[in-house]
């Protein structure tokens, strides 16, 4: 096996991100045609290349969903007005985002419908419909949605107007049976899904009372580092105890025939992943997508063809090999396009493997193959090809994680006080104890635009309670 | 193979089709759980049970989207009031169906955004934006979103004011280009799925003028017998011509360096075809769902179970066996409700097979199996199930096809005149000859709530244009 050591250097077609990360961002969105942004301000259009990535996420998550026990199903996108002041806490944290319709078939409404910000009030009125006994109970359901939260400083996939998202929502018996499928979704499917597909790090605890979500008792959170240090709330899970269930009389007969009012809980990851996804991996030559979520694993690439078209035939053989043994190959037979170009553009888009064949390779018997994870290029047998492949994504799914974490670790800080917990959360994640905080000095945090991620617990875990002795707070910058 | 015919007659649970239809159908809708109407008028709530099959029905017409080569990508929900306003037809036919958001963030807005009702509009604007040269056609691509039109005589499934779709959207550089893609997305997405998974037999034609959808050149169209001799409109495909080219600038660099205007297509089918399902192929005792799209094809029910639980544990290593030759099996265990109660459930919610489990049988090393297409009831030796459920599978498929088409051969009538064709169309389809219609027999159809489904050729195919001779005009009642 020859290994070539030619760069891959040529002009940047990227922003450097030392020179300017949210540049740098955008460029990426724009050099890799993931997403433009909408005609009406804050809202954005996914183009194929991302929205295939986001059909990934959907599957994996929706496995996961399904495999906790909960079902699909859908919920109307107009909420009538009256139903999110039954919750007080609830309108009060959303009225300022809310988009309003005023008008329908021509004709000013009686009553004007909120556009669904989340669906946690008009589940309430079905789950109250729909469980009368016990043996209704834990009611798990989840929807894939859109929702609109109208958004002063939009910036694609992390704050937009228009998302798309999954909400689950459930309904269980006791408190106890709430917080265990609350703790469940986050473990078993966000943290799950984050680290083994996305190969993001993630940190899971809970939120402290004022980041919590409107009308719950309880927010646990997935938090990860992105490549400038800051943090990015990749998915949340609520425990909304018996709020819901009083303002929409969400109660059920229990084995001795009493009325007993149900717990509920909601979670949800978003699109917001998608920008997790590009600042987590991504370098100054564009994006790096995991194996296990790359809807292109692969891409062959015909350099230039003979006459007979050998290549692109002896190309496609490959592509259909590699399918054979799972791997999602694609072919890119497009000549007439300059190679560099393409490969470029196979870069941006951050394809983790990519296959390089001429009409030399094809008389050897050979082919180039470049990591999307390390520079340098090496030449492997042809027919040994699709024997490696499964083997190569794997360890380039661990490199991206361990890359990942390998950040993490190294920007992250033990803080004793305050002011050296605000001075190290400009570059990455401090840990202070939680004693040592206390509301001065979550003010003092925030005047340095630092706020406290989530409690975690001496050991790394998810504490039961934010009043759980010696937990720490992990604080950073965060989008 | 003993076969008993102890028949299920049961005191009916839902009113007969013969005595109410409509009534019928919204029995149907809330004894088998598959919707509500949502708090704001003509909205709906798909419950878990329909919402798995609308999920079966996206992956199924999915699948042969990006077969045909189109990609998925998602536009913005909100679209400025202007933008509809640029194709006049566009606007004529929607406005008097807007829902249209007039605050956003607490503030009026500066422009009222409309609820999407279909995208031309905005796609429109990104083609005009993507494409350049004609290496850049065809464009080719889909969404899965929600739309919104103000409903007046709302109707599940049918008709209602925000429903689920998929949405195509593509441009060519020829008008012949762009009309053969609108006929293979009607014939190779939509026909292919209807007959084949929904098994249910449509007629595919083109609409005439006044049927068009607004800003189009020509639609094409998927029709349906439902059980009681309606039609139902299941699906459409539109060539716009450069009706939106010309609105939107969607233009081209041809070979020559020449500047082009694209043609324009768009197409789609929503959970309207829910409707179609239930309509089609229910029966006095509910829905019967197609094995092919049914996600639940085979309920393995435990009628009762002895003491140490044998007849579960069987009835669990069945749905093992099931699903390991392919079959997606579940089980019924829930032996503390009524066997009775749960037969009559699985048969209202379709389930194409029923196998039943008690001590007996188990010790007897049987099962009895109950189709749903077909009354009595059939004892299969154990150790042979897993073996026969393909076939029984296949061939429940192919009865319920042939079923409704059976009705539809039937129910059509081959008319002479206008006057026939009314008559006829009171009780399923007239064929009528396309010439002997005209204004005045479109106006005394109509008088009839009679009118044109579609025009097809004299051998059933789907004629090029309205203008074709010798034309056929199907004619019916419609939903």
């Amino acid at each position: 096996m020859a290994s070539e050591t030619s760069g891959r250097r040529r002009a940047p077609v990227l922003t450097p991100q030392a020179d300017d990360f949210p540049r740098w961002y955008q460029d990426v969105l724009n050099k890799a045609e993931l997403a433009d942004n909408g005609p009406v301000r804050g809202t954005m259009v996914i183009r194929p290349y991302a929205y295939a990535l986001w059909e990934r996420m959907v599957d994996e998550v929706d496995a996961r969903i399904k495999d906790a026990g909960a079902e699909n199903a859908y919920f109307p996108l107009f909420i009538p007005e009256s139903y999110l002041q039954r919750e007080a806490e609830h309108v009060e944290g959303f009225s300022p985002e809310l988009a309003v319709v005023t008008v329908g078939g021509g004709k000013e409404l009686e009553e004007p419908v909120v556009v669904r910000p989340t669906s946690e009030t008009v589940i309430g009125e079905f789950m109250a419909k729909w469980i009368q006994s016990y043996r209704d109970l834990p009611l798990l359901l989840n929807q894939w949605a859109n929702v609109v939260r109208w958004e002063l400083r939009p910036r694609t996939f992390l704050r937009t107007s228009e998302f798309l998202w999954q909400e689950g929502h459930t309904a269980h018996a006791t408190e106890g049976d709430a917080r265990a499928y609350a703790r469940r979704i986050l473990d078993e499917v966000y943290r799950d899904f984050m680290v083994e597909v996305l190969a993001i790090p993630v940190l899971c605890g809970v939120k402290i009372p004022q980041e919590r979500f409107a009308g719950a008792i309880n927010t646990l959170t997935c938090e990860a580092m992105m490549a400038d240090g800051k943090a990015l709330q990749m998915g949340t899970s609520h425990e909304l105890g018996q709020n819901f269930a009083t303002a929409f009389d969400i109660d059920y007969l229990d084995e001795t025939g009493a009325q007993q009012l149900c717990w509920t809980t909601s979670w949800g990851v978003s699109t917001r992943m998608m920008g997790g996804l590009i600042m987590a991996h991504g370098d100054d030559d564009g994006l790096r997508v995991p194996p296990r979520l790359a809807a292109v694993q692969v891409v062959v690439l015909v350099v230039r063809d003979d006459d007979e078209g050998s290549v692109t035939a002896a190309a496609r053989r490959l592509v259909q090999e590699l399918g054979d043994v799972g791997v999602r190959a694609r072919l890119d037979d497009r000549v007439s396009t300059p190679f560099g170009r393409r490969a470029t553009d196979w870069e941006l888009k951050g394809v983790p493997v990519r296959v390089e064949l001429g009409p030399r390779d094809v008389a050897d018997g050979q082919v180039v193959v470049v990591r999307r994870d390390r520079p340098g290029k090496e030449s492997i047998r042809v027919d040994a090809l699709a024997g490696q492949v499964p083997v190569l994504l794997d360890s380039l799914q661990r490199s991206l994680h361990d890359e990942a974490l390998a950040r993490r670790d190294e920007r992250t800080v033990d803080a004793a006080t305050i002011e050296e917990a605000a001075g190290a959360a400009a570059d990455g994640f401090a840990r202070i104890p939680w004693d040592a905080v206390g509301d001065a000095g979550i003010e003092r945090l925030a005047a340095e635009a630092v706020t406290v991620r989530c409690l975690i617990t001496a050991d790394g875990g998810v504490p039961d309670s934010v009043d759980d002795p010696d937990l720490i707070a992990v604080v950073a910058r965060s989008y």
